[in-house]
């Protein structure tokens, strides 16, 4: 984990010194996500850095459209996700990958959901995967240069047996944890991710893939959040930690998911106790569950929420979230509102807080052009402004002839003459 | 201020007793809305009680249209809006008033738009308006019936010196701050408003109008949040509390605006005991400046934790803020924005949290029917369903048949037979 070129990269884009970065790397308090095998601007998450935002992306066994994921993954990136996860579960997953590949942002994976699919497919159900089959997928996502993957190491009968005991409203709503879970039920055998840990530390080291410790047991609904299953299961991945760090491998903690806004905090607080500082990738949280169609604004409150307590890392969530997968344009809504979070969360904190002062004062001189240059969606605002024009050119129609910064100078003007 | 029939309303529908909302009303804690010449359901706003939200409709010179104006009505309070406010500064002002209050929720209007207004007509500028006419126009809105009304009281020679010495980027952005400050800046005077608070209370208490004190010196950057100017005026808006409470007048008090996160628990702390916990309405606040097109979504954020820090009502912010006047699509998201905010915040702190419930137990039986029941907006979920039809029709496109409730649902029967 020298990764010097990395940390001189990642000093200049943030604005820390060399040194901080190359100690909190080292301490595992920051990651740096950039597969040996690939050429990329490294992107680097945890402690004293911006707030990254991910977008996920990938076919579903119902809709597969190669060139639909990759123009989602464009237009992720274009309206600012710092990285993607290819999530797909249909279609021939390798040329999938291949192809999201060739967008230069660091790309995740989850590689259990291409061993669950293809075993679905070749043998007749995701439960027939042999853990060397599971294996060679995580080898052949390293080899292909994914830089960080999603593994669900943390479902052990440990954790599912706290689960048992407990109850839930939803039971386990992550796709790769039910895969795990399933097998685990079926086989009667323990985590098989959990029980080749070490073999898996073995690729992501030499490939520099960073390890995103899955959390199969995150609530899936308000009522199940901060419940033992998932602290429990957040206990043993904070051990996995300890051990990825022994072996020098790079990790980050996966988190939450639904959850009240008022436990948000002590959910952070927590992770990072029982995770030793490593950087925490939430997805959402949603502050509230009776809002399909919009989730990605209650996403969006949470991960500001989340973020501002600490997370790390935010998994976007799109207006489509719970039903159905979503389309170009839900990519760019999930984008934008994940990235009002993060840049919420950045300007609290004094970083790249210029952007906000530059527009002020474009609005300030009513320079529309200038406002339009530093929105985050300047196509949009133009549209909204087309739409409806005003009679005086230098206001907009919301006021008219009694804009009130217009009126102020003026009276000003005649006071001051 | 016994309102006694409305206190008894206002503890069934928020469940408190009525000893707690008739002593809270008392001491001025709880607002409740409701003009005594309106047949509405009265609306209580203040401590211990649901957070409630506000849309602003109403036409503007460069867009006037009655049919429009109602439709946003009407959509407004079908997705959740416990109040609306008429800003028309366009057209027949007394008759577009008089249809928006057929629509049976609380309306607040800021009487020193129609008189600015109509002295720019008449008379060439708004600032040769007659404090006579002002309070004409304020005597006319409360025998109309309006049950709150805007009044930018705190902005005095003693504030407005403040903020000529301080500077800001944005200066004045408040559109009513902007009238009464030209007024002063023209006429060398006193706030009209201040002069005559003592009658404008006598109206007030008259027509049980709940007088908002204006904030016209709110930041309209996040640059200029909380700055000497704003606390200045809060301060004069504490002084004006203290005067409304006298006279036995209900009055609650307006905020930000525009502020980064970390600042915003603060302003509601000092809002708090400055105004001596008069009910706390903010609009927004911004967490961002560069959302154009958004923000909606950055105000939720802003609102949510407003809320979540005490403030006891929010005004929307749609979209199309700081482009142009909000179509009736951009109030439908608007409002449902701040919906997602005002609930996230009642169900962290208990309230109405058996809606969440209903909805995951549903999301657990993959009973889409129901689901679609507990939205916030149910023909928007529809509508995303049915954009992609799952081959099987018990889950949606997202996973198609790797959906985790289902499979966990097999695999544990299986388990378990």
């Amino acid at each position: 984990m020298l990764l010097s070129e990395e940390v001189k990269e990642i000093s200049k884009k943030e604005k820390i010194s060399e040194e901080k970065i190359a100690k909190r790397v080292a301490r595992g308090k920051i990651v740096i996500l950039k597969n040996v095998l690939r050429d990329i601007p490294p992107v680097g998450i945890g402690k004293g850095l911006r707030v990254k935002i991910n977008a996920n992306i990938g076919t579903s066994p119902d809709y597969v459209n190669i060139d639909e994921e990759l123009e989602k993954g464009k237009v992720a990136v274009k309206y600012g996700a710092d990285t993607l996860m290819d999530l797909s579960t249909g279609g021939d997953l390798d040329k999938i990958r291949r192809e999201i590949l060739k967008i230069p942002v660091p790309l995740g994976t989850v590689p259990i959901y291409q061993a669950g699919v293809e075993s679905a497919i070749k043998k007749g159900s995701i439960v027939d995967m042999s853990e060397d089959e599971i294996l060679k997928v995580i080898e052949k996502h390293a080899k292909d240069g994914v830089d960080f993957m999603t593994l669900h190491v943390g479902i052990t009968k440990e954790s599912l047996e706290k689960l048992e005991r407990q109850k839930r409203i939803m039971g386990i709503v992550s796709r790769g944890g039910s895969f795990i879970a399933c097998w685990m039920l079926h086989n009667k055998e323990e985590n098989p991710l959990y029980k080749n840990y070490d073999y898996i530390l073995e690729i992501a080291k030499e490939y520099n893939v960073v390890l995103s410790l899955g959390d199969a047991l995150r609530p899936g609904a308000i009522a199940d959040a901060s419940d033992r299953a998932q602290i429990q299961e957040l206990i043993i991945l904070g051990e996995l930690v300890d051990r990825a760090r022994e072996k020098k491998v790079q990790c980050m903690v996966e988190g939450p998911g639904h959850m009240r806004l008022n436990e948000i905090e002590a959910n952070v607080i927590i992770q990072k106790k029982l995770c030793k500082e490593a950087p925490f990738y939430v997805l959402g949280p949603l502050v509230t569950d009776i809002a399909p169609g919009y989730d990605h604004i209650a996403g969006a409150i949470g991960g500001t929420i989340a973020a501002y307590a600490g997370a790390d890392f935010l998994c976007y969530v799109t207006p489509a979230e719970h039903l159905a997968l979503p389309s170009v344009e839900d990519v760019k809504l999930g984008v934008i509102a994940s990235k009002i979070a993060a840049h919420a969360v950045d300007i609290a904190r004094g970083l790249d807080y210029e952007l906000d002062l530059e527009m002020s004062k474009a609005r300030a001189e009513l320079n529309w052009k200038k406002q339009f240059e530093l929105c985050i969606d300047k196509e949009k605002a133009i549209e909204y402004r087309k739409r409806r024009k005003p009679q005086d050119k230098d206001v907009c129609t919301m006021c008219g002839r009694y804009c009130a910064v217009k009126l102020i100078k003026r009276f000003k003007n005649e006071a001051d003459s």
